[in-house]
């Protein structure tokens, strides 16, 4: 009986593991190398704990499930919402800020499409417990670490920033009502991924005031930060939101990724739960989804029954990552699957048991070690020797016979020496 | 609104974290050591997958769910059924043996209880497509090989070993019909596991024959394989079962784990899917579970569709062996959770954004740096720096202040040097 795989997901056969350990071994080292500490929550959770921050509608992206007590439970579609309830359960025990990070694995059951699988791998970076820009900056920061470290320049990639307190600000300075700004956020958001005459037609619904819906059109096509009080009134919340944002661009200049980073005022991410600033970082040249994105949250402890203490974060996919970095040709493909010490090669039948033995012996001194199961001839072996990326290879042939010396092959020099069994452990466990 | 997480399950705050990742990076040092490559597969499949292996029994053990097409799915309760699956769709492309390793995480929908939780982490070793004892012996050998790197002692643990080969053949040589040998493996496993009357309730029900009754509790009494022949009239079968026993605890001999192995006619092992030799290791002093197990598997590729070809494989669970490391101190807790090269304190909060800055040109340097976001008393940001395993720490202070002077305090030795800025940034962006 032949059964496949699930549509969406994804088999890491070795070659496909290495790229997920070099893209996953890479998240782990920025975010150590940025200070944040490493957490990890279940696979599912209540699917109840969803509906508290995306409402209802969440429920048919989720895989979920009816366990044998009744509970609905679901496949963990991202992992802030667990992260709401563990810092809320130890609030008083943890030492502030909690700066963390995780790599979990989740799942939605969307329709998959090109960077959008139904399983996935996603970094993400959370600082809690600090209201100020620095805390904004050291997420981006270690974001842009990370994308330069694996080889993006300032011309590949942007974090464009912005802010969801200074919008909001702007927009009630225009005359928009309070409670049609979130529904107005959802519009906004598709700005960039949508037609614009698309784009004037949903705000067109929401706003039916021609003069705002102008100074709405006008204000969404500003190019910096110092073009805003031309467009709108500043009143004193959207100055000093204003000025916040540009303290941050100060701070980010300070910290050397100024040129990864620019204001882009039509980055407002979709999410209700934003309060303050907002970025995503895009590919300049393509038409890939932001590779990924974050802002600041406030309320998010306190919707999971915890206390207002605010919160910024960022979230990267591994999919669409996966595709730039093959597309910059930033993969260092193919990558070793393995990577030996040594390599034993017996020539004779005879030495198959010698062979193990010498590896056993090898591993157990701490190197890493293989031999081949088949004694074929020198050059097949060899191959494999070389397609496992070994160092050296211990090869037992005549000279072993003969009077017990290997052959110690250096497969980078191709020098070789040829000590007694009792040289080579010797060499090998006084190292 | 307060939710909780999932009863048995686990919340990975960073000290626990830490101890997933020391048992986890531990399996795959040694699982590369070993010439290991690893794969992973998704975190479902097709619920049919975990029939074909286990039949419709496994469903009530299974998290399962129906997704938005119909179609019903399972949380991964074990990742063999996918290396069968992945293994068969490549099977002409793949190089042999297939010598793989896995760390998946799996759920498993039964009560939780000590060393048994509903979510989990496997360690998986599996040789694909050689059928001599040298693959049993690397298998035993890389599961030893971590438990001693670890710190187990022979006095510690055990890899009890026995053949599912050889008992077959010695049990239809005391007359049990071979349809009902897989009835009788699932009793003979429970020998260690029930008090011995309820062994041997069991067992009389399979066997009704007093003289064959008397004659199967003897031989699952045998302490050693030579006591097996006066026992049990040894047919060719059983003596070559026997043999190639023999042959696999000279290998283990001679590969330096000898200590750590000895037979166990009692190991049956509960799957059916077992057709060789398979082990368990057991800690020798309390009354845990096995802390793995594993065998010799020779139809499940052929039961998915695939092609006839010989297995040997083990899957380690964290439970127990967290557990085990704990009662034999053998985890160097607390670990660090973060663990820092640089740690920037800065004693005014005019130098606030410096120490930012610093700790940015740190880490695009490479270096791991963090900050106090506090400009509270010298004192309490040291020990935040201790706390965070710092080697170093910056002081920006009077110093700073007047001539712009650091001071770099080695931690470990309480040393301080005070290089200008310029100097300090010389010998970090030289080295």
């Amino acid at each position: 009986m032949k059964i496949q795989s699930v549509k969406g997901t994804r088999d890491f056969y070795p070659p496909l593991m290495a790229v997920r350990n070099f893209i996953m071994d890479g998240w782990k080292a920025v975010s150590r190398r940025n200070g944040f500490e490493e957490y990890d929550g279940p696979i599912f959770e209540y699917l109840q704990m969803y509906q508290v921050k995306s409402g209802d509608e969440i429920v048919e992206q989720l895989f979920h499930l009816t366990d044998r007590g009744g509970r609905e439970l679901a496949i963990r579609p991202e992992i802030t919402p667990t992260l709401a309830r563990m810092v809320n359960e130890q609030i008083n025990a943890l030492p502030r800020p909690v700066k963390w990070f995780s790599m979990p694995r989740l799942c939605r059951a969307e329709r998959p499409q090109k960077g959008r699988l139904r399983e996935f791998f996603q970094w993400n970076l959370d600082i809690i417990g600090i209201s100020d820009c620095r805390a904004d900056a050291e997420v981006i920061f270690a974001t842009i670490n990370y994308l330069r470290s694996v080889g993006f320049k300032p011309a590949d990639i942007a974090a464009k920033i912005s802010s969801r307190k200074m919008l909001a600000a702007l927009l009630l300075a225009l005359g928009v009502q309070p409670d049609r700004l979130t529904a107005l956020y959802t519009i906004l958001d598709k700005k960039a991924k949508i037609p614009s005459e698309a784009f004037a037609e949903l705000l067109a619904v929401q706003i039916t005031d021609p003069a705002v819906l102008q100074k709405i059109q006008a204000l969404m096509s500003v190019e910096s930060l110092d073009g805003i009080g031309s467009i709108v009134p500043m009143t004193p919340d959207a100055q000093s939101a204003l000025d916040e944002l540009k303290t941050l661009f100060e701070l980010l200049a300070a910290m050397g990724i100024g040129d990864y980073c620019r204001f882009d005022i039509a980055i407002v991410r979709g999410l209700a739960y934003y309060t303050g600033m907002v970025f995503e970082v895009h590919d300049l040249c393509g038409d890939l989804r932001a590779v990924c994105g974050g802002g600041r949250y406030d309320n998010l402890l306190r919707d999971f029954g915890g206390p207002a203490v605010s919160a910024v974060g960022m979230g990267m996919g591994d999919c669409v990552l996966e595709i730039l970095l093959r597309e910059k040709d930033l993969l260092p493909e193919p990558f070793a699957t393995r990577c030996l010490d040594y390599f034993i090669v017996p020539l004779d039948p005879a030495h198959e048991q010698t062979a193990v033995q010498i590896a056993a012996r090898l591993r157990l001194a701490g190197r890493s070690a293989d031999f081949s199961y088949k004694t074929s001839g020198l050059a097949k072996q060899l191959k494999f020797a070389t397609a496992s990326n070994a160092r050296f290879c211990v090869i037992l042939g005549d000279e072993f016979a003969r009077d017990g010396r290997l052959v110690i092959k250096d497969l980078t020099s191709g020098q070789q020496t040829t000590p007694t069994a009792d040289e080579f452990w010797a060499s090998i466990e006084s190292a």
